[in-house]
């Protein structure tokens, strides 16, 4: 359910995935912070073929892909 | 310009700030890796007002509080 301007009023996940996905495949992340409307961070990744999938926040893989996407910035 | 499935095919930020944003004012945080598409990581928060705020990457408060969202996770 998405209210006023696309705001979520409740989880988007109903489960997630710690499967490890290629980043390559990767067209966006969203993260969606713990909020009133859902008590978890959401993950959700946006493939190149169009798929959605909701990632869990709590495996290391899913960390170190968005550290590293964040540290391969050249300061 | 999205193409299909809502895949970007250019850069979808203009100019960045790097200005702070108090991440309670945040919807959701998107992150688009580079690409063929674009050469530059785009991370575009969208406000609870609706507003989206394209951020620089370079910014350590973007990159603290992204790495504060995901270690704020119990494990």
């Amino acid at each position: 359910v998405l209210g006023r301007a696309g705001i979520s009023f409740r989880c988007q996940c109903l489960q997630t995935s710690s499967h490890f996905i290629r980043p390559v495949h990767f067209a966006d992340i969203q993260m969606i912070p713990a909020g009133p409307h859902c008590i978890n961070l959401e993950i959700i990744v946006k493939l190149k073929s169009g798929q959605k999938v909701c990632l869990n926040p709590r495996a290391n893989w899913v960390k170190m892909i968005i550290e590293r996407l964040l540290n391969k910035q050249k300061d």
